[in-house]
């Protein structure tokens, strides 16, 4: 089953895809939010309501206001020989609710943001959550599936890095301080902005999603194709992602876990996404996960 | 006026501290969320109203799901000199809310956790909010203040850092890629997990607060003074933050900003925060800011 959200009327209202055409869409009734379906699970058979055309729907997040959207750093096969330091586990930060946008609905981009580029991901949508859930039961925590794309400022990501000194208390367990030589970077603008986080259009129940690491994704710029990937290319696996996170952050239903950029360059072009600066080349920007749909994007600069 | 939130027979409710005197509150009616009253406004006179003791109370954030906790980085003049580079504006990161904890709740840690250690530090509520907030606007949108402790593990940071050669676009705006030796790192755990967020007990509104950077900030572990230090030290001050930030993601009704650390050692002291690792030394740790009053969490470990 697929649902998502849309605008209607002034409302949000959950919409259920036809069985077999994305395209039509049963609307459920007022007040059932997608936040309560998570919770009392997905709706009966609806196999004779009638349906609606998905084109022209105002789609807003599919979980509109998640309690947290916690983003996998750098968890991609691609990344591993550019990788001079860091952990073997999976790294994490978060994106706020308020830099979510729907699908269809407009990227809008400033010029002093920099450099924009997308970066396409599989998003895991949190179920039952939990803490210190273990590998065995991650799984059954998930939800569904759906499309993020993790929208990122290098040029932002440059500015708010800190080289600086930190305090340490002293190694031998000493009263006092040493220094330490440190870096550090704040995502808070360079991840968080504003429409940094296009997401949907489709949550895909995990049980049609049998195996979440044998997915393609392609991310397709302006007509071009930029990126086609392989789920299968995730190094830490959502059942890994799930025990490390959730031993550290309690998983709330509706929380979101973007696994990791996609970023394997087609075979066809001679581009990266890092290429693609949508502050320079606009719109539209569009991520396809296999089984999952289609979560296209125009931009604006405001 | 004082509020907050707190547990009482099984759902949230909003206490208001009695005129004078925080250690007396008024419960206002099932029902009634601080998050209402954000965007209604403060309740009208209660001074008929009967009070009950708040020693007793089970405290909750004073408003237990903020859309988004925004923490301002390394914005105290002490660490001025200690940045060899950064930037010259608010730099940010952002603590979901399942890492906030009320007062008096148990902070609740793990050996492996590594070092965790206190940070004390004003924390700004949002009222209107809004996007693109002009500096002369920025202290209308303020709803009230609070006190946030924003728990660090310095361990997991270092964990979380990433060595990379970062991809680029060539900078000739040719085709193709080159590399840039880039430090990145991750907050999601060493600022997003569960109990690193004590907030509270009292919004004070900030009709209460007439100089947000005039108040003491003190730090106080298991009865030992650590920091004692003041909000003019802030280098980037409330209508700087709210103005900036707001340039890049909308500040929500109930949003939080945490201006950053406090951490001027006492003059009594001979240690920074950073010796006070909450892991190894336990509790109870206590920030007070005058005219907001004192959060203070025990210690636990897991």
């Amino acid at each position: 089953m697929k649902l998502g959200t849309v605008w209607l009327d002034g409302t949000e209202r959950v919409v259920v895809a036809s069985p077999g055409d994305d395209s039509r869409a049963v609307v459920l009734d007022r007040g059932i939010t997608l936040q309560q379906l998570i919770l009392d699970g997905p709706p009966a058979e609806l196999d004779r309501s009638p349906t609606v055309p998905v084109s022209d729907l105002e789609w807003r997040p599919p979980v509109p206001r998640p309690g947290k959207v916690i983003c996998i750093a750098l968890n991609n096969s691609a990344n591993a020989d550019r990788i001079m330091s860091g952990p073997s586990h999976p790294a994490a930060f978060t994106k706020p609710a308020s830099s979510l946008l729907g699908h269809g609905q407009p990227i809008r981009l400033k010029r002093e943001y920099g450099r924009v580029h997308p970066e396409p991901e599989l998003a895991v949508v949190i179920g039952a959550g939990g803490r210190d859930i273990s590998r065995d039961d991650a799984l059954g925590r998930v939800f569904g599936y759906t499309i993020i794309n993790d929208l990122t400022s290098p040029t932002m990501r440059a500015e708010d890095t800190f080289h600086y000194r930190a305090i340490h208390p002293r190694p031998d367990g000493a009263e006092g301080i040493e220094y330490v030589d440190t870096w550090v970077s704040y995502p808070g603008r360079y991840k968080g902005t504003d429409g940094f986080g296009p997401i949907g259009p489709w949550i895909a129940t995990a049980d049609a999603v049998p195996d979440p690491h044998a997915l393609t994704v392609s991310c397709v710029h302006a007509g071009r194709l930029v990126t086609s990937d392989s789920t299968a290319n995730l190094m830490h696996k959502v059942p890994d992602v799930i025990a490390f996170m959730s031993s550290y952050l309690t998983l709330e239903p509706g929380d979101i876990i973007a696994m990791g950029t996609a970023l394997k360059p087609s075979a066809t072009g001679g581009s990266a996404i890092q290429n693609v600066d949508l502050v320079a080349l606009g719109g539209p920007i569009e991520v396809t996960i296999s089984g999952l749909g289609t979560l296209s994007n125009p931009v604006e600069l405001r």
